[in-house]
This record gives C-alpha cells, sequence and structure tokens, in this order.
C-alpha cells in the first residue's frame, strides 16, 4: 500500500487521535481528531451572526451572546470522521484523506440546544430538512461551495442536537468551529458543521454537494449509492507496551497485560465487546465499564495472558441492535464506514 | 511521490499545522505541530518529579510545586521539527515522519529558566553536557531507550532556556509534555525533551540513540555525519484565496491580494524576506512585521497584483548571519533540515 501526495497533504494538516490518548475518556483539546475540507476561516465573533430562516414563521437572527443567553447543555459525544478506515481499503477507492483507525474523539460539548430554536422560528408544514451552512468555502469535486449539509427535520428536533459554542469547558478553538458549530450526536461527523453561519429550513431534500454527491456508499462510479448517516459499531484498543517508533509495533513483557480500549455506535449501545489475541481467529469477553453517557463511547478492559511470541490483538464491538465489526473492510468507492476490527501487532519478549 | 504504510501511520498521529493557521502570531494549542517519537505518556502530577543530577555539586529534586515556586518566565518561541519537508527530498532517504512544510509553531512557554538550577545544583569543573531524559520510552533503531537529548553545557546555561509548565496561559497538555518540558528556543523540536524526569551533568558527549545516532546529516549510511542543531531560515506563507479539498491548489479572483506569512531562524533574525509569484524566477521584497520576539517567527506582507492565470508562490527568509532559503531540497539521508522554499499553486480566475 502506498499514499500518493495528494493524500499526503490531507493527512500532513488533517488530525488523528494519537491511540495512546484513547486512555482518556474525555479527549483533551489537541488530540481530538480534525477533519477540515477547507481552510479554517478567521472569524471576529463580534461581527458575527447565525441567521435561521427558510420556511418558517418567525425567521430569527442570533448573536453570540444571545445564543449563550439560552438553555444551556452539556453533552459528552463520540465523534467519528466517516472516512475513518479509508486508507487500509483494498482496491481503487477514490482519493480522500487516508485515515487508518485514529478518526475520532469524544468530547463535553457545550451549547445550547437545537430543537427550541426551530420550534420558535416555527416551521412551516411543508418543512422536510434543515440545512446547516457553514463560513469555510472552498472547491470540492470542481463545485465552488460553502460547506453545508442537512438533517430531516425529526434528526433535526432530536433533543441531543446542540448548537455548540464550548467544547470540554472552554470556548471553541478556531479549529473545532469557532464561534459556532452543530453538534449531532450518533452522526458521522461530516454532519456537524462548523463555524455556522446559517440554519435554513427547507422542503426539498438538500441537493448540496456535500449532501448529495459526497458522503454516499457506492459499489462504483455509476452507483446511485446510499447516503452516509449513524456511525457503525467500533471499538479501538490502547497499544499495549511500549511501542517501535516506525513500525509501531508493540513491545510487551510476557504474563499479565491489561488490555483497555473505547467502543462507540451511532446506532444503540455498545452491549458487547470480544478481544482477539490471534488476528480474530478466536474471541473472548471483556468486561465494559459504565457508558460515559448515551451518545459517548464505552470503556472496555481484558486481561490478556501474554505469551512469548507474535501477536496480532483485535477488539470488536456489537450493539444492543445485534450489528457488529467486520474483520475485513466492507468495500465502498470513496472508503466510508469501514468499521473493520483494528489490528496491532506485539511482541511478547521477556 | 508515494508514501509507505509506515510512514502513514506516522502522519496520522503526528500532527502539522494546517498552513492557513500561520495568521495566528502565537498558535492556538491543538494547531501547533506535534511529533511524538514514542507514546504519550500518563503521568501523574502528584507521583512526579524532577532529578537533577550526576555531576554536580549538590543534586536537587524538585515537585512540580516546587518548579512553580522559582522564578518565572514566558517566552515567545518557535519551535519547528528536524524532519520538516522530508517527504518533499528526492532520492531514497530513510523512512521516517513524513512532514511537507507544516511542521512549526509558536507557543508561549512558561517555566522557570534552567541557568540558576544549574548554577544551584553546582556543575562539577569537568562538566561538559546536560542530558534530559523524558518518561517516554520505546524502539527506535533496534534500541530500546528512553527518549533523552543532551546539550552542551554553555547551551544549557543560557538565559532563554526554559524548564516550562505551561503553554499559552494554560498548563501543558498531555502531548506538549505534561507535566514539565525543556524548551530551547533557536534549536530544532527534538532538542525540547517532553516528559521530563531527570537533568544529569556529565563529563562526556552523550551516547544516547536520539543523539548519537539519530538526527546527523549524513550524505550516506556511511557517512558519520554532522549533528543537528539550530533551526536553518525558513518561511511560509498563508495559502490566499480559497483552496481545491484535495490539490490544496489555490483559487483567487484577479486584482490586488495581500499575501501574508511568518519567517524564522534559529541562527540569527530574519531582516530580509522575498516573494515570488513565478516559482522563483524574480523575486519582490515583502514588508517585515516588528518581531514578535527574540526566538519566535516574524510576520511579513506583500501586496501581489494577481493576474488571470497560473501561478507559483514562494517565500524566502534571510537571516541577520546571511543565510538563506534554497530553491531545491539538500540532500540528506534522513531528509533534515530541508529549508526549500515552499510552493503553493495558485489559479487566478474571474
Amino acid at each position: 500500500m502506498a499514499i500518493p501526495l495528494e493524500e499526503l497533504q490531507l493527512a500532513a494538516r488533517n488530525h488523528g487521535l494519537p491511540l495512546e490518548a484513547l486512555r482518556y475518556s474525555v479527549t483533551p483539546i489537541g488530540l481530538h481528531y480534525l477533519l477540515i475540507h477547507f481552510d479554517i476561516p478567521a472569524v471576529d465573533a463580534d461581527a458575527w451572526w447565525l441567521e435561521l430562516g427558510g420556511l418558517v414563521e418567525r425567521p430569527l437572527t442570533l448573536s453570540l451572546d444571545e445564543l449563550k443567553a439560552r438553555p444551556e447543555a452539556t453533552i459528552p459525544v463520540t465523534l467519528e470522521c466517516a472516512g475513518n478506515g479509508r486508507a487500509l481499503l483494498r482496491g481503487d477507492r477514490a482519493s480522500s484523506q487516508p485515515w487508518l483507525v485514529e478518526a475520532v474523539g469524544t468530547a463535553e460539548w457545550t451549547g445550547t440546544p437545537l430543537a427550541p430554536l426551530l420550534a420558535e422560528a416555527g416551521p412551516a408544514p411543508d418543512a422536510a430538512e434543515v440545512v446547516f451552512t457553514g463560513i469555510d468555502r472552498g472547491v470540492q469535486g470542481d463545485v465552488e461551495h460553502d460547506y453545508a449539509r442537512s438533517l430531516p427535520l425529526a434528526e433535526a428536533l432530536r433533543e441531543e442536537v446542540l448548537l455548540a459554542y464550548a467544547v470540554n469547558g472552554r470556548p471553541l478553538p478556531p479549529q473545532h468551529g469557532f464561534p459556532l458549530r452543530l453538534v449531532v450526536p450518533g452522526w458521522y461527523g461530516m454532519t456537524s458543521v462548523k463555524w455556522l453561519r446559517s440554519i435554513e429550513v427547507v422542503a426539498e431534500p438538500f441537493a448540496g454537494w456535500q449532501q448529495a454527491v459526497a458522503y454516499h456508499l457506492r459499489a462504483d462510479a455509476e452507483d446511485e449509492g446510499r447516503p452516509v448517516t449513524r456511525m457503525e459499531p467500533r471499538s479501538l484498543l490502547v497499544p499495549p507496551g511500549i511501542p517501535d517508533f516506525l513500525s509501531r509495533a508493540r513491545f510487551v513483557p510476557p504474563g499479565p497485560c491489561l488490555l483497555t480500549g473505547r467502543a462507540w455506535s451511532g446506532r444503540g449501545p455498545v452491549e458487547r465487546l470480544e478481544v482477539s489475541a490471534d488476528g480474530g481467529r478466536s474471541w473472548a469477553e471483556a468486561e465494559l465499564e459504565e457508558p460515559l453517557g448515551e451518545f459517548a463511547w464505552r470503556g472496555w478492559s481484558y486481561e490478556w495472558q501474554a505469551e512469548p511470541g507474535e501477536h496480532e490483538l483485535c477488539c470488536r464491538a456489537t450493539d444492543a441492535a445485534g450489528r457488529t465489526q467486520p474483520l475485513e473492510p466492507p468495500w465502498n468507492l470513496e472508503g466510508l464506514c469501514n468499521n473493520a476490527v483494528q489490528r496491532v501487532q506485539v511482541v511478547v519478549r521477556g
């Protein structure tokens, strides 16, 4: 496998979670994954406001202070990039950010719930979707556009959907959407539009590039595909022992070795976590911690008896809906929603 | 150019500065570059202390609170990875983190100066070097070791060398060396050892792997090479206009376009900045801002008249010592100290 310069340019500017940072139930700022399509915009919060309009009875214009004066909620949310795992796909996939497994993080997002604001504006009877548009502008797929995504009205009205102005107790840093971003718990990260400037209620399915063209599961270029929505179940383990700098292989002494990690799903609570030390041929049950929250990852642990030799550690989450992780990456052209099990090479030596 | 999986693994976990973040004179936390050889260690600050020993009259053991109670200084410092530019080298270089141009950042580091602490300990007459050892452990070049680097005693005694416990006014986050790191202004980043646990005064040149083997400018594997020390002059520009997601090419409307950027050198103040819009064939003088500090980058600006067509923007810094940036990457086996001019592709269209 080799990565072309175009993809390296993206890998150099977008940030993954260093896997040892899975030890933190809430990811420290600076370690959470970041996928930024265009540029981080420079926003003067004093000259910024949010427009809420379209098919509503009472369009609203809100300053940051007005948003902060509204009811406030804080929710721990696990966000994962829909392209996580892309670089591990076999086959001639489309070029994009070459994530391995590290495009994830969990933060405590603070903001005001969207549903009461939408209710206040009063969607028209024919309202179908809500379009969220950011300040960030660029060209993708030969189309110049502001980054924008939509949600079905019913999803936008879920009580856990936030307009967030703080993360981990601090104002949003520029890279996480300052001054305001959407946070849609349970969905892949592309949904949680950063640097929000407008929210528009519409009657027709939104045809913007990031909605209608990107983020579709397609078998090939002719396939219309299915849109990406909620996160598939996934789990990661903290690579144990110490690493080799270049290969990232791990060295572990023989004996008991506590494996730990996190697991999540956007389709229901994680109810089972299995660990394999032989690359997925045999599995054992891990212990799940209490959930951090309904929309955040769940810690797990498993005491592995490390025998001298070479091992391939894997973990596999199963959610309440019975969905689990495949051993091999599921194919789609854009390399989306690849929740195949992580594989960590370990050498046990005395 | 293509990047193998091993290098992608490093690119996925280490973080570059998104180039638009050059707009900030002080880099926000989470956007500063990060190069982490092994794993970010989990450190309990209450169970942590710093040992200062070796060839000294009075060895010291200091808690974090004791260090914070000492004289405090805050210095803006530009840190750059010695491997910045590695991936742009032509030829069969050694594998490592594949940086393009983004391994840099400027932060306000707060801590206690090292020199008075060393004076208090009292180096022996035959003291030659000071060895700084981190808590982070791993294998590199087939050698298992804690990350450690040394400085000649005279360099360690420079008044601007800090033991830092805060960055940008906040306690160090885990990834920047919590609870304590060395900051050596002017030198490439490998010198500023993170997660410090000991400082040892020694009489002989330190033979640790990161000092004696790594970070040497070698023509080939047989070459003994020269050690990497201070940062070569370098400059970067904020890519103007809007980007194409994948190619990162820029689109700019015709007319006046203010180009801005930052320039630095570890070998003397930056005294000249030139801009080229034709890939380095012709150059014009940019305006330099007042320096942010003796050891931090210097802002610059240049009003470019953007004519329709395709252009390659470059910038070139020259420091007080007369050192400047080459047009082509200088060769060395490990791809170190590549300060060749940045090249930004721009399409000007109405």
